[in-house]
């Protein structure tokens, strides 16, 4: 997955993509009003401008699906399955693969956590996001420890999987970028790892497929996962792409009209049901062709814009918005691969002296950028990296340590390819700004939310 | 649930509310173009000018919601969870009553099959959607015989209730408005021999809500559910509203970030979670924020714009068309309850000597009228309501038989409080004039899918 950089034609790599929402402006605390810098991408990325306005022009046409006789159902049902092939495309989907939509990665994972043979084992690192985390529920789950180099991370899985006994099915689920660190993890190796050892593998591309192509025949990868809000179509739609074997052979991810082909009442009084075979058998119900639209329109957006030249302007930011931590002492960049790492723009830290909730409530209150703070849904790697007692695993995100104690939740910046530099300047600056001065303003918890206290 | 019509300022009922799509021309086969007549409702309602106003005038503030420090996560935070109150409000919801957003009907009650206490029995009537039919699968689910009045539906309910053995927990799925016939089914009085025989009870409100109000309280359900996209908000959004105890009580629907609270490693290696108890343990993922706001839209806007009114008014348009396809001796109106059932604007029905398919392949090519043809995700009722066989079930929607043969499936026309009185006038004279004067065009069946033949 590397990027030919010398390639490039650079004429487009200094302009972010148009994005909904950059001209909004927010009120500071300490008076006035600044243009919104919304630096939480990894949480939920805003609306390409080109994506809302494929949806709007949509909109006054849109239509039932499948099994409506008028125009605009055809032509809506039509669009629906266009947007599977263009989605299949921009994942580089085999020939037998299934896209099937869902609405987010965390449901993406579930359903596949649903369709897992009988006496599946499943592996995955402790470092992952909750969603691929914990939906294998009726699976035995190895859970395995964090690396600390992307080679660790490759012996860990060929050491598990070489000792698993009896030799059923196994399937690996590992994050393409984590959610914390932002480093790459090395997919393709993994991969291989799995298919040597007879384990299939799915690719948590939630954090990686707004930032980076994924080919899923070259990465190797049996399923890929993915949401449309971090793809900048926050419309409720997601993907699951990939092997159609195991998706055909489960029980429907959900009962009801759509996934039923025919169903008939029995002579002893039950009920007979004939069950689709393709994606539809996994979505019932009327499918968001909303939001299934928005993500087509978003991966030919980034496809059209060059993703190549994405990756590298990103790269750019990343680069400098790790360099002006780095001249702030008392910021530590949480990082499980070490500084070398390839990464996409997600980037954690903790502040010496500074509980995580009141740094980020102030980036906010006096500056107008939305960062995050808390554990991210990936509690044991925070934990890890922070060197957190395990026995106390403290509420998702909620503010655990007072100003001046060691924090047990962090800061995470994040952008992406609608990011100006402006917002990655004003971060720097900010963060150097309150190490040195201190916040403007005091800063208290209230319904689970750090807000400035006006008291 | 009756209408106080004599208290009603007739003013605004002669008037649609305005829908995206109004000025949607489309080709006719027979050439020219037409303004699109959207009469399938049923299936989708397009969405309301003003829910799309709300949806346009938010995404440029979308943020994620729940754990951002920035100023549009925390608005966008504070729209989600007020949006949850509106639709409580909407639904008269008691007091503990809990709010938990899904995808769509069909997801709705796929959670609630998956919250049934150990050993819960399943009652429900053959005359069902799949979507009631098909979710109880790990429960013993007795299915009901298509009663052929209210009072049979009732009586027969009983009778089931009072023979079971043992007296375990129960639930009963019903539906408030047949998607076939648009019958009102008599939830109020199912809810009480439901309650009078220790069962509970799920309103299937997707064909209720959206042309009629529901209240919970009053009708004495223990949860409803209904989809956004029939409710003029087709934005991928459900709504699972009702008793906490069940939902609290089991396990999560999905699992992954926002259902868990905490995750930590244990000891021996595994991972103990910790799951909230609130709404938020069934919405794993990031929640979909503008799908949640589209509904909450549409029932302040159903709200504001008089529902009584609009009642008032769908039920002018149903007997319009009743009245029209009874002047065509042909043409065989589908009804389980009879003529004097109350119904919302949802009809189907048959024409004798026509192919279904044919007949609303006709509609749409010959001039510009988007109805539904097939057995509408609710087989058993179908076939019953045909007099079909049901050794025979036949693909869902596909035509099964020839012009001039007994047609297998059906034609629906639905419509709501976005249709002009044109749409409803058009359709009437084009179902006369196609079975005085024949169809102008011929029609074959293409990859499923019935279109005029230019061969």
């Amino acid at each position: 997955m590397s990027v030919p950089t010398d390639a490039l034609d650079r004429t487009s790599t200094d302009r972010p993509l148009p994005v909904l929402g950059c001209d909004v402006t927010v009120p500071l605390v300490t008076g006035g009003e600044v243009t919104y810098a919304a630096l939480d991408y990894a949480a939920s990325a805003p609306a390409l401008r080109r994506v809302w306005d494929d949806v709007a022009a949509y909109a006054p046409y849109y239509g039932s699906v499948h099994r409506g006789a008028g125009y605009l159902s055809q032509l809506s049902t039509d669009l629906f399955e266009n947007s599977r092939r263009t989605v299949a495309g921009f994942l580089g989907c085999r020939e037998d693969d299934q896209v099937v939509f869902t609405r987010s990665t965390t449901d993406s994972l579930n359903l596949l956590a649903a369709a897992l043979p009988a006496g599946c084992e499943v592996f995955v690192f402790e470092t992952e996001h909750h969603a691929s985390l914990l939906p294998w529920r009726d699976a035995r789950v190895s859970y395995l420890d964090a690396p600390r180099t992307s080679a660790e991370a490759v012996a860990t899985l060929e050491r598990a999987l070489a000792g698993r006994d009896p030799k059923g099915p196994a399937l690996v689920c590992v994050t393409g970028a984590s959610n914390v660190t932002g480093e790459l993890w090395p997919v393709r190796e993994l991969a291989a790892a799995a298919h040597a050892h007879g384990a299939r593998i799915v690719l948590d591309a939630a954090q990686l497929a707004p930032h980076h192509p994924v080919d899923i025949a070259e990465l190797d990868v049996d399923w890929v996962a993915f949401s449309g809000h971090k793809l900048y179509a926050p419309f409720g739609s997601g993907v699951l792409a990939g092997r159609a074997d195991w998706l055909r052979e489960s029980e429907p991810y959900l009962a009801g009209g759509g996934a039923s082909r025919k169903v008939a009442r029995r002579a002893d009084g039950g009920v007979d049901v004939e069950w689709h075979t393709t994606a539809a058998r996994h979505e019932a119900g009327s499918p968001n062709v909303i939001g299934v639209y928005a993500i087509a329109s978003a991966c030919k957006a980034l496809t059209d814009a060059g993703f190549d030249r994405l990756v590298e302007r990103e790269r750019e930011l990343v680069a400098r918005v790790r360099a002006g931590l780095a001249e702030v002492p008392e910021v530590r960049v949480l990082s499980l691969f070490g500084d070398d790492a390839p990464r996409v723009g997600v980037i954690s830290f903790v502040v010496d002296g500074w509980n995580s909730s009141h740094f980020a409530a102030a980036l906010s209150a006096e500056y107008g950028i939305g960062v995050r703070d808390g554990l991210f849904c990936a509690h044991p790697l925070v934990r890890t990296l922070l060197g957190g007692d395990t026995d106390d695993p403290g509420e998702c995100g909620a503010p655990d340590a007072g100003p001046g104690e060691r924090s047990l939740n962090a800061i995470r910046v994040s952008f992406g390819a609608g990011t100006p530099d402006e917002h990655v300047e004003r971060f720097i600056g900010a963060v150097r700004e309150l190490v040195r001065d201190g916040a403007r303003w005091n800063y208290r918890t209230e319904d689970g939310r750090c807000v400035p206290d006006r008291g």
